[in-house]
Order: C-alpha cells, then sequence, then structure tokens
C-alpha cells in the first residue's frame, strides 16, 4: 500500500527524509508491518524498535527515527551506517539506542533484522537467576540459550540505555551467536534473518516467558525442548503462515 | 452467509478447490465459523486447525488448506481420506499435522471433530507431572483424565511435528478414548462428536488450565469434579446456548 | 432505546413474549443493561444470569428466557412466579437454574437482584480451603464473609446445576444474609437491593478474586478491609458512577 | 479539538461550568486527554481522577466534576482552591476525595499533577509488607520508594476515603517528596511536575508491579535498578514519545 501510494507520488525524488534511502519500497512495506505487528501484539509500547540490514549494501541498515513503532508509516525509515550515523537525517531525531542495531549488524554477518524491546514478561528473566528455556516447538530457537546482558559490567552505573557504540558493541558480545539476549533490568534484543523471523521470534519469545513462568509455579521438573528437538524444528517453519495474519490483525 | 454466496455464484462446479467436495454447503458454514471462532477465543493463532469427519463417507474429513484458521473460508476447505491424503488438493498446501486427524478418524468412530491447538495456557501441563483435573462443571469432561502425548516414546528425537501416518497413529493411541490429549512441548488435541462440541470443549480446556495454575498457587488441596458427577453433567450440555455467541463474536 | 421502540410499536399488546408483563419498560432498560455489562466485563460468557425482583409484584421477578446475556433484549425477558414457573412463557425456553433466583427472593425480602456467573477467577475459592475476603474498599461488601455451597451436602451426586427447587433452597441457606456465595465446582451467586448494585458487586467480586490470590503469592501476611471500614464504606456508595460508564462500554 | 470547539461557540462567557476557569484551553486539552489515556490503558475504571496545577495561579488546580475519568470533557473541569472548595462548582458535583490533590499540592511545590487510582495490581502491594521496588529502567522513579498509607494511623477506623482535609495532610506526609504512594486496601497516588509525567509513572507503576510480582515468583534474588542508575536514567526521559501514542489509543 505504502509502495504504491509512494510510487504514484514520486516522493522518492520529492520527499526529503525518503530521498537519501538506497532500498526499494518492498522491504519498506514490511519493516512498516513489522513496527505495526510489534505493537498490536504487546511485544513493544511506546518504545522499542526494529531494523533491517539493507540487501544492496551489508553495511546499511534502515529503522524508524525516533517515534512510536505504531505510528511509524515508510516516510519515518531512514538509512543508518554500522556506526550509527544516520545516512541522511533530514533533520529527524534518531533512536538513542540505535547502536544496538549498528553494532549487531557489525558483529553477526548472519543477522538482516533487529528487534529491540521491553515487553512485560521478559523482564523478570532478566533480573533473576532463571534462564529462559524452550516450552513448546514455537519457541525452539531458545533451546540455543539466552544470555543476559548486564550493563554494569560494561559501563558500571549508566542511565541503563545503550546508546553508545562502546554499549553496543558490549551488548553483541552477550549475544555472541544466539537468537536472543535479555537485557538486565531493561528487555531484550532479538535477531534473525529476515522481518518475519524476527517478529515471530520476539512474539513466541514473550509467550515462551509467561508459559515458562507459569510451569514453574506449578511445581516440579519441566521438560524442555531438546537442543536436537531445536534443530530439527529449525529447519520446518518460517513464520510464514502466521505472517499474513499478523499483518492483517495489525491493520 | 458463504452457502448462498457459493449457491448464487454456482462455485460448485466453477472452483476448482470446491468442486471435489462431496460435503454439503451446510457443513462448511460450521466449520468455517469453527476456526473463526478458535482464532477470537484464542485458542489458535496462526497455527492450529479443526476438521471435521464427512457425514456421507465416515472415511473421509473435511480441514482447510494450510493456511491461519482466522483467515479460512468456504472455498480453503479440502477433503481428505483416513491416509491423509487429499483427495482433490487442487495445488492447495496441506497442514503438515493433518494425520492428527486422519489417525483419529480411524481409531475413533464416535469422533466427528478434532481440533489441534497451541494454546499457551495448555503448555505447563504438558510439560510437567502435574495432571489437569476439572475445576468445574464447564470442564466436567476432563474428569475422564487427560493423557501427554510424549513423542519421544513414539519417534524418538524428531521436529516434534506429527507430520507422518505413524505418529497420528501413536498420538490416536495415547489419546484412546478420551476427550482431548496433551502433547509435550507442543499443545493440544481435543475431539468430539459434533463441531459445537469440540469447539466449546477447547474453550473451556483452556480456561481449565488458566484456573487450576491459579488453584493450585492458593496452595491446599483442591475438589476436583467427581467423576460421577462430570457422568452427570456430560447429558445435560451441548454448549447450543453458547456457541450463538461465540459466531457471533467471531465476526 | 429498548424502551422508546417498543412503546412506539405498542408491542406491550402484541408482541406475546411481553404481554404476560407487568413490569413497565424502564425496569427491562436496566435489567437489558445488566445482561450487556455483566458479559462486556467479563463476569459471564455464553451462561450466567441476572434477575431483578419485580416492584409491582415482590412475589415475581424478571429473567431472560434461555440465551447468552450479551444477546439478550427487552423482548427476551420474562416473568417468574416464586416457585420458579414462568407466568407467561409463551413457548421461550427458561434457564435451567432459575431456582438460583427463584429461591433466594422467597428467603431474602432485602434483594432485589441477583446474579449468578462461572467467572474463572472465581473459581479456585471455590474449590480450596482459601476464603475470599476484602482487599480493598471496593469490595468492602465481602468483609460479611464468603460462603461456599457444596451441593453435594444437599443433593449428593448430582450434575453440578442447581435445578430444582430443593437445590436453590439449599444454595439460599448457605448464602444466608452475606452480598455472595461461592458455589463450589461450578461459580457463584451475588445478590443486592438494586440492579446497579448487583453488577457492581459482581464485578468487584471478580476484580478482588484476581487480586486475592496476587496478594497471596506474594507471600506474608495480609491486612484485609476491618468490618468496620466496611461498614463504614458501605455507606458512601452505589455505583452510580460506574453504572454509566459500564453501560457506555457494553453498547 | 476541544479547544477548538469549545473557542468557536464562545463557552467561555457562556456555559457556567466554564466561565470560572482561568486556565487557557490547552491545558484543558491536555487534563481531558490524560483522563482518557488513564481509562483506556487500564489505569482507572469507573472511579480515580487526576489533577492538574494552575501555571497562572500555584494555589489552584483543575480537576473533574464526579465522573467516570473516561466520560471527561472540557466541560467537565473546575477549579478548585488549596482547601479543596470548589472555585465556581456551577452545582456540578465534586470528588469526595479531591484533598488527596489539594493537599499535596499544597505541601509540594514541585508537584504540578495529581493521579489517584485503584489499578488492581497495585493493591497486592498495600496490604502486604513487600516492598514495590523498581524493576526497569521505565519505573526507575520507583528507586525513590514507595511508602504505603495506612489510613487508620491517621483516622482510625474509617470508610477508607480520603474525603478530609485531615486525612489529605496525612497521606501527603506519607508521601513526603516521592514520586508515588500506596494506599492501603484502596490504590494509589502518583505525583510529577508534567501531564505527560504523572500518566507516564501511573502506567509503569501499574505494569511494574505486575512484573515484580511475576519476579518474586520465579523464586530467588532479583536485581533491582539501582538508585544511582535510576537517577542518570531520570535526566533521559520524559514519556513524550508515548505520549503521542498513548492520546491516539485512547480516541
Amino acid at each position: 500500500m505504502y509502495r504504491r501510494e509512494l510510487l504514484s507520488l514520486g516522493v522518492f525524488a520529492l520527499v526529503p527524509q525518503v530521498s537519501g534511502l538506497v532500498a526499494p519500497p518492498l522491504e519498506l512495506d514490511d519493516l512498516v508491518a513489522a513496527n505495526h505487528i510489534l505493537a498490536s501484539e504487546n511485544i513493544v509500547d511506546g518504545y522499542g524498535h526494529v531494523s533491517y540490514r539493507s540487501p544492496r549494501d551489508k553495511s546499511r541498515f534502515l529503522l524508524s527515527r525516533s517515534i512510536a513503532p505504531e505510528s511509524v508509516t515508510a516516510l519515518d525509515i531512514l538509512e543508518y551506517g554500522l556506526d550509527g550515523e544516520p545516512i541522511n537525517s533530514k533533520g529527524a531525531t534518531s533512536y538513542k539506542e540505535r547502536y544496538i542495531h549498528s553494532e549487531i549488524y557489525r558483529a553477526r554477518p548472519d543477522v538482516n533484522a533487529v528487534v529491540h524491546c521491553h515487553a512485560p514478561s521478559l523482564i523478570p528473566f532478566g533480573v533473576t537467576k532463571v534462564p529462559l528455556r524452550p516450552m513448546y516447538h514455537q519457541s525452539a530457537f531458545l533451546a540455543a540459550g539466552v544470555p543476559v546482558f548486564e550493563i554494569r559490567e560494561a559501563g558500571g552505573m549508566t542511565n541503563m540505555l545503550v546508546e553508545t557504540a562502546a554499549l553496543g558493541r558490549a551488548l553483541a558480545k552477550t549475544l555472541a551467536d544466539k537468537p536472543a539476549a535479555l537485557m538486565r533490568g531493561h528487555g531484550a534484543v532479538v535477531v534473525a534473518d529476515t522481518i518475519p523471523n524476527v517478529v515471530g521470534r520476539s512474539i513466541y519469545l514473550e509467550i515462551n516467558a509467561r508459559v515458562q513462568a507459569q510451569a514453574i509455579a506449578l511445581g516440579g521438573p519441566i521438560t524442555y525442548i531438546d537442543p536436537e528437538e531445536a534443530r530439527k524444528y529449525a529447519a520446518s517453519d518460517n513464520y510464514s503462515r502466521a505472517w499474513e495474519l499478523w499483518k492483517k490483525k495489525a491493520k
């Protein structure tokens, strides 16, 4: 929809915020949809963000200017370099924590999409010693383990925000080769190879946290998804069936 | 509504996906409604499915092609045989786990409707040793017991999906003569004689899981519905009053 | 709205279901609103009911025919005597459990409105030994105590439903002079002098159950509302401010 | 919107309820929005209120007449003095608990906005000995501590309502220099320098209560936001990004 509107208006030549973009509008559609889905599925509220690595230049990524995800349109999306600098900000304000994205893209060539969120269900697992573990096939990717980023180890007493490249690098180091990391007293970061996958992982990460807390409250030992089961399941799904539904519901 | 549209369009002769159907449109209405209700009542999300045994040929059943239940229309519903083979797929993709349905229909002549879902509240009871038990009359059918299917016993390390006839048979064997079974690290299967009953059981199974978890958290002994109370209650309800409401709310 | 429609249509003379009514339409408005509010506030689902004692004949009460509360209109409301018999059913089906209402009206001259519901949060307190107690001023009326009705004591092994006058009498006896009683493995009954009050009590009873469960989970001693605080608070509110909001939200 | 309507109608001269107002309509817009946001975010239901100190006369504040927050319009807002007396009530009923606002404004020159609410998640922390503590950056302001107001210490056995200036003073004394206080068996009061800040604090106070309860249920020690981290975070946010979203969602 945005794509067609943009083309019909010729905005790529006319609108300042967009003219700096190398990305074709198709990715914008998906990135805008991802913003709206994360809001409608209660993964983000007024805060949190999602980015996408430019397929034409692996050293750049697309991320909205600093507004609530639910309100993002194609016109709000800016391009950034791997130092977290906007290529052409046109005066728009950037998210302070864009370094979460830039440093993960730098450290992880396999990652093309990054979500940062503060979903309430995730917070308890970031501030206790209880590790998040996979409760069912939908969150099988958690079998790889979910490390917790303690910002004090990297930056001492901070304002909790990953608002420098150094803190972003420390977070990327904690994330290592995993699909998600919790951030103590803050939230989480989720990564994947595609936009639908990073959205799907974010949604099922949140459900897993709720379900695991309920299972712990029931008492007794819990049978988690086995790493081998997780490996086999990983090959069989890409959230494509759910992606169409999420888009419809987010409209 | 679909029925009338279909008739007015003469689609049974014209539309490829439908022409293979023996079923009259009235059942399609209910099966489409069941898909929408399960979505609106949060029993299924982008995943999960519901089927209905053909009343004209007990060795066949109706099931949507592989899309999210909320999006299912009469045109998406295909007919299958008891080996899980589509009678006339017309090129549509089938749910990988259709063997859940085919093997239960084969093993259980009394069953005419099957739901498979991943409702989050059910997951904890599938991965701990706490059995689901009936908390109130609405879920009295649980007094029969809710077995847990451990796919490792049937298939060793799998991708967790019931995507072969052999795994479907193992699940049907665990289900035995019960109205529902949990699937470890996966979800649940619910069966009944009619579409409203399988939808009603799915809804109250999910509520029961939440309520039982809350009662356990309160501490102390719990008085469950007695098997004899359950037997007596079973004769007195068929979810007909709720079915009309669920349909209205799902629209 | 219904009142005006009914008057303009002269339905009190023409429509069979209504012609037996002595009640003027104003009470119907409030009783219809109560049905819709209880549904929109998640106190009832497809099941549950609310009644009102006729102000012109204290030995009669008004109650919908057997449909989901959310769907009730003025045309669905029937008049009953204190033996639970419809004065003029016009062929409509009555709720099986109307004896909950009839026997409470018989035993409690101070009661003019009765709600029966199965709100999930209430179920755990009916099947454990943990008594519901008032957590805050909004539910201060619980300081009177919330007895639990064990249907086995009155009827042995039943289908759990209060579908005879004898069971209704036993429930009324358990309720005694209290504003609410839980029913083991079933739900609750709530009574008051007015329709807004019985609706308000039902809503805050349900919130109190959730809040008390959360406080118990926190651990340590809980300071409940003192009976004297409850007595003083009782004089100061009648839910009138909330009633207008609930009606607006239920539309 | 209200502002424009009011101006075009010249209501400041014509409408009795408004003519007593010194405040320009811009603040009314934000105060009306705050009422609607608190309702749509489930911080208040039919009860609870939010006020704003007049920027032109520090000894006066603006507060709706006694109606549900969700229904408040600019025409419902009255002006009060610091003794809790309406400057010009025009016959409208005032909230009984307006003394919560008046006495806090008197005691706290730094406070320009006050919320009083009964959000269910907060109740457990007011009736147990478990102190509310900050789980994440969004609720870092809780690091200052959340005192609990025990009305019995100030007024003995009351109806629980802060409906006198003396009780308001006692509450303000308990609040001291903190951003929020719980009220045993009642709810909470939240204060800030601006309307968006008092709304934001109310929303994240409620989320913090839910998250902290979940973390406690997980077991083991919890790492709360450090007071120094909270101090540093306090300088970096003012809820401005969320405020626009909340307004949009409340419409």
